[in-house]
């Protein structure tokens, strides 16, 4: 996978939803866990999407946030990933956080070191990775 | 408020405008500063948006760029937000920058040291805040 | 330029396909290196945008992802920019990619220093840089 995005998870699409601009498309990985994206009708037509076809549904980790796992919230993004964390990486000003879904899919996280200690975040803790879809890429085999 | 984005603004929603696909959500915070956000009508309806309700507007750091004061350029994204910078916090290669809006809201961009350099930032100086509508998550309480 | 933004694309718009809530914008640089851009008919009509007007296209180096130049991939995000790796600045974590396109664009991407190293990134290679149109922001001069 030659592909700068710390996250880029396989899956097959499970369903597409056509707007009149841009198509709301789910996948599901091998383990079940569940991705959504907005991607142009243009790019349903040229990368030939529909429901079965294999794809990979890409983010860079810093457009992914966290909440913590006791978090009183509801979010507007569709993708809120509820996981266990099972890396914590602290550099000097960021940390790299990986959280793994129950379907085995480790979705990472680049976040603040202040974010960490306001969170909580440590090795087994529950959190939550939330992507807006309009911020998933979907890429296929050419 | 357990959740790692940097910007996390409180407010109450003063308008929705439906689409097809998405809807453009303005709130207010209490010190009258104003945000647009944009989401799904799924969004909209899951999280029961409507004029009046209290609702989070979340938006990471790194997704906020900045433009000088003096800027003589139009923007198409719809939140450009002009105040004071009233943070300024340098790393080895970026910097954390604050800018206070005149409600009171402060909102955290994160931008390289040579931007900040070339943007003549200091504590004081007037800047703006450009955040795209569709970068923002909007949160309620559960 | 004062705006934060590391790529600050100078165009003219060579085409705006409008929708019900977003217009797709294409601009085109003097060198010929083309980007799209998704923005709302809001911001087509306050900012005046016509074919033949002069834009510049804006995106932070974090919304921008890198594909080696030998992937086998097809993208959904529809600014998929072929070059060749003009700078490469490391960091302890990230680094700083410069890819410069046919027309002499350069465009800049932060990439984590595994992922320089996983696509064998470096000066002269063959690289790609992937950015989602509805992460371009367009500005006008005032």
């Amino acid at each position: 996978m030659k592909v700068s995005a710390r996250n880029a998870f396989k899956g097959s699409i499970t369903a597409i939803h056509p707007g009149a601009v841009n198509a709301e498309v789910t996948l599901k990985t091998k383990g079940g866990d569940v991705l959504v994206a907005i991607v142009t009708e243009g790019s349903v037509k040229s990368l030939g999407l529909a429901v079965g076809k294999e794809v990979v549904a890409l983010a860079k980790a810093p457009w992914v946030m966290l909440a913590a796992g006791d978090n009183k919230l509801k979010f507007s993004a569709r993708n809120q990933l509820n996981g266990k964390v099972s890396t914590l990486v602290k550099g000097a000003v960021n940390s790299e956080v990986g959280i793994t879904l129950p379907g085995g899919t480790e979705v990472f996280a680049v976040v603040t070191n202040e974010a960490v200690a306001e969170l909580n975040l440590a090795l087994g803790a529950a959190a939550s990775a939330i992507i807006k879809s309009s911020h998933v890429i979907l890429a296929v085999e050419a």
